[in-house]
């Protein structure tokens, strides 16, 4: 059976919402669903699940005292402490104690101890944070949104492989991977996309990829060409929460269109709560998902189920593996 | 009474839907609605008109031979044709013989030929695409939407500027202004970011302009604290149409949700014909409209229109008063 840990203590919420989360998935648990164990101060941890009418002996503690705060340094405060919630979840994963684990802190610190404690894959400069916007054709993966500072051309052709490999993981057969840019109009983007577009025509398509070329923002909803959609984090954060806002005006304005608000909202409801929820971080040896900061318990839910089913799907080894057949595990 | 000059060769269904879209105006005026001066082959154009039923004299024409192509370098041909459709519109406002032109063309031709024939304001080192984006909370003026393509401190404050002008001409009372990042998180940003943050919070502030500070992708959609936000033309364009593709995202889904596809599309269809159907070109010496490539002729309608309330509001003047004002027309 799959064990997810999670950090109690990351979250605009947290720990009341993480442990929300928990007793939610024991008043409605689904087949599927993996063991827990709770990253956190153990007795605070314990007096939660209580409070919520949880048995404690059905839940694992692993004790952690601290996390990073929004204002703190993360590489820092992971250097200096041991016992950071990020860490000793990442830790538990590293020492096959669980099989992945989850966040909805600090996206920095998270991103960071995943890399200080599992390690990189041969052949990723940098782990991305992937995003499944569900489209109107399936399933987008939407690449990086938000883990890696600045993107150089062959960290997009890193983002690329892997968030194929996990296009593949979530059942699109021969995904295509398009470039994100603003179009023929203007150059086809600036000297990053540029430079991009022409590595990637050089070493996808021979390497059994579908490279569909340029596509643009309205394409991450649509679905039309592109599966797999890569871009610099700081495009990809802006974007995602773009199309987020834009689904909360959505429903506030379709609902209003209609005289009634329920099916609106229940739509946007179903939205954040799909496995657009949670951020898949691509590129670390051990499956890291990283939610909102500001989640709500039903979003956090469905980060555990995101997580526990990247594991079954060993994740890890097919992103390993789409790296050495890219040519980029030398 | 204003004049408005229309580019009838630009887009992607030109001359057809640039036509279409001057029968529409005919078929339903509004009482401000401008004179239109069209911008094309003289017996093409006479012909169109004669097609859809409208009297030719009630339209001016001012003759003009060739558009640009969409993988034509826009300079070269402005250069070596003094008879490209954008060029001729641009003339007639510089010449003061229409009040503003509208082109649904080539975006970088039109950006050209604006610069060429219009000429920049004071102050101002490159025009900035600036749309109203319909808001929870009202209009939202995005800036740059894909005319400059390298970003620097100094010209996002030239954007914030132009774009405060922009906002108080459509009625919002002191507009909030903020700087489109990726949160606190990652460190406010990229570098341009957090140099632009610094001189935003030295110069803006002290000049009585309200400078919210940093906002997020979803804050365009919700506009909760800034009414003007500002960044670079690639990440303004990616995200705007990153919205314009959930909203038809949303009518799918909640039309599906209601069981009843008609309201949804309807408001799909509204917003596109909104003054979101236009880019307003800031920093111009005349008032410039640029609409989507791919525009309906409802579309264009609403793209002249809005040039003629810009014209009507003096926008040029406005823009350039802002700029006197931030102390940058030196």
């Amino acid at each position: 059976m799959t064990t997810v840990a999670l950090d109690l203590l990351g979250g605009d919420g947290a720990p009341g919402v993480v442990a929300d989360a928990v007793a939610l998935l024991f008043q409605a648990p689904q087949d599927s669903d993996p063991r827990l164990t709770l990253v956190g101060p153990e007795a605070l941890t314990r007096d939660l699940l209580v409070e919520r009418g949880i048995d404690p002996s059905l839940v694992a503690v692993a004790p952690a005292g601290r996390a990073v705060a929004m204002d703190e340094d993360p590489l820092s405060v992971l250097r200096a402490h041991d016992d950071v919630t990020v860490s000793v979840a990442a830790r538990l994963v590293s020492r096959r104690l669980a099989d992945a684990w989850v966040s909805v802190g600090h996206t920095g610190a998270a991103v960071a101890a995943a890399a200080l404690e599992l390690g990189r894959l041969p052949g990723m400069s940098r782990p991305a944070l992937a995003v499944v916007v569900p489209s109107l054709a399936g399933p987008v993966i939407l690449l990086d949104a938000g883990a890696a500072p600045e993107a150089t051309p062959d960290l997009l052709r890193q983002f690329a492989l892997v968030g194929h490999a996990y296009a593949r993981t979530l059942g699109v057969a021969d995904p295509g991977i398009g470039l994100l840019t603003i179009g023929g109009e203007a150059g086809k983007g600036d000297r990053l996309r540029r430079s991009a577009h022409e590595l990637f025509l050089e070493v996808l398509p021979s390497r059994g990829y579908r490279y569909v070329g340029s596509v643009e923002g309205h394409d991450v909803a649509l679905g039309r060409s592109a599966r797999v959609i890569v871009t610099d984090a700081f495009t990809g954060n802006v974007l995602l929460k773009g199309l987020e806002g834009a689904v909360t005006w959505a429903a506030q304005r379709m609902g209003e269109a209609y005289g009634d608000p329920g099916p609106a909202w229940a739509l946007a409801s179903a939205t954040a709560t799909s496995d657009f929820a949670g951020g898949m971080l691509l590129g670390i040896d051990g499956v890291t998902v990283i939610g909102h900061g500001a989640g709500s318990a039903e979003e956090i839910c469905s980060c555990i189920r995101l997580a526990a089913r990247a594991a079954d799907m060993r994740l890890p080894d097919v992103a390993s593996q789409a790296l050495r057949e890219g040519g980029l595990d030398a």
